[in-house]
């Protein structure tokens, strides 16, 4: 059985950066976030994909394990073109065909409505309330959202924060949200929304975790060579909640061990294009660069 | 005797920020740098002001315990006038009257020649040179510098980085001084200078540190209430030379925790107009945030 269920696009990816360019390749953030999970817990994707979706990719995640019972088929495949340039910080979208990703249901097959560990990747907040709705008994609820859904759907998008655990975001949403460039007080106010834990997460930089009674700063892993950055935003939310899944609780250690795992998972992602790099990944690496990460923060 | 001598400006500023406006208080660089130092270590001053000089900012730094014996006098005062807008991140300049600055000589007197730490602020870097040929036996000496310098100067900058221990710097000037967006090869690049370490400023983000052999991650300090950040890097700048001048040597463990205290009273700092905030602060605060900054790093 699923223990943790990830809601979000695949697609296909058209990605320039100062370091290559690869044609449609897979990408979406449902299936960097299940990647990265399926290191701590058995994962299913609840997503879309087109009737032209390469049997190769299907057949990649499912030889991780990773469980496909909630992927839908209808016309074509999501796809997205985004450049990097100089400023590896930030993607410029250059074309969205949305296909099958517009006539997405998130419709849970009836199994994954007592998954306990749900990830809400960025998608319309009306779908996102959905999923919430047809939840059974979640544990812990996960959300990421981007700045569209704040400027074109801000009511939803409340109504939905309001009901998870963690909400996700970076460190522009963030202030976009509350109108305010002081991370602070983005951060209190949308635990006054009554969440658990608030995560902004800030590139480069790291992330910081806002919680009730507790603040934690976590740095960002020191990359010399970024191939790739995109995903990593996903692959730090799948980490995130494949490793809460994995605690079986959600406390401040809980979260902080979660965040340093989902560094480390994600700037692994960044070495390379696509999933290549984290379909390498081993354990042993992954908990080679978490205590390198302590250790550049000891004093 | 002193044991920490600071070249810098000292001026009068005129601030907006979004929180209020202030007009002709104390600041420059050698201000901020020696009061920060102070709470650490005897500091003298090495800089010039004009004839117009408040007498009671004087008669502040003299109570203060700092030596102005190398403050020269001259023409009229350095004035700087700079907005802070909705991103506090960044100053815009208004207006710079440089002044007495402009005729700045950087001579040392005799018994500052004597001086084992030394901190070379953001002047020319042919003035940075100047005060380094006059320094009989340095123990530690680091620098700041600035944007204007890598473009207008950079021959003579890399040539007093070479003469330097430790390097200073915000994130854009080291991208900038080797053409690089990735602040990992940029460390190494100074390094590869002949300096034992780079501290590279990242403002709210924090700081990194690059020695030979190991790398630091330190955070910004979560600050909700930031009032002027004017003088911060300064004054991170003076701590950071203050406390290593207490602790007697330069190596990792020392730069570790002086970036920690650093960051604890720069952060102080931004939480009033010029230095007020400084003025007030006592030990036991500075400890406090050290200490805090220890917690919201714990996993």
């Amino acid at each position: 059985m699923v223990k943790v269920i990830i809601i979000g696009t695949i697609g296909l990816d058209t990605i320039t950066t100062p370091f290559g360019q690869v044609e449609g390749v897979l990408g979406g953030s449902a299936t960097y976030a299940s990647y990265a999970s399926s290191f701590f817990a058995k994962t299913g994707i609840v997503s879309v994909v087109g009737e032209d979706f390469p049997d190769e990719h299907h057949q990649m995640l499912t030889n991780r394990g990773i469980c496909l019972k909630g992927l839908a088929k209808k016309g074509k495949t999501f796809r997205w073109q985004g450049l990097y340039e100089f400023d590896m910080n930030e993607a410029k979208t250059l074309n969205t065909e949305l296909n099958a990703v517009s006539e997405f249901e998130a419709e849970l097959p009836e199994e994954y409505k007592d998954a306990e560990y749900v990830f809400l990747g960025n998608i319309d907040p009306e779908l996102q309330l959905k999923v919430i709705g047809q939840l059974k008994n979640p544990k812990v609820i996960a959300m990421d959202t981007m700045n569209f859904w704040i400027e074109s759907k801000k009511d939803k998008l409340i109504e939905a924060i309001k009901k998870v655990d963690v909400l996700v975001v970076n460190d522009g949403e963030a202030r976009q949200l509350f109108d305010t460039t002081n991370l602070v007080a983005a951060g209190k106010k949308i635990l006054d929304l009554g969440v658990k834990a608030v995560i902004i997460k800030k590139g480069e930089h790291g992330a910081l975790l806002f919680t009730n009674n507790s603040h934690f700063n976590a740095p960002g892993y020191p990359l010399e060579n970024v191939k790739d950055p995109t995903g990593c935003g996903d692959s730090f939310g799948g980490s995130l909640i494949g490793y809460i899944a994995k605690a079986g609780k959600l406390n401040d250690k809980v979260l902080r061990k979660a965040i340093v795992y989902a560094t480390s998972i994600a700037s692994h992602n960044a070495e390379d294009f696509s999933l290549e790099r984290m379909k390498k990944l081993s354990n042993k690496e992954i908990n080679k660069r978490f205590k390198e990460i302590k250790n550049i923060r000891k004093f």
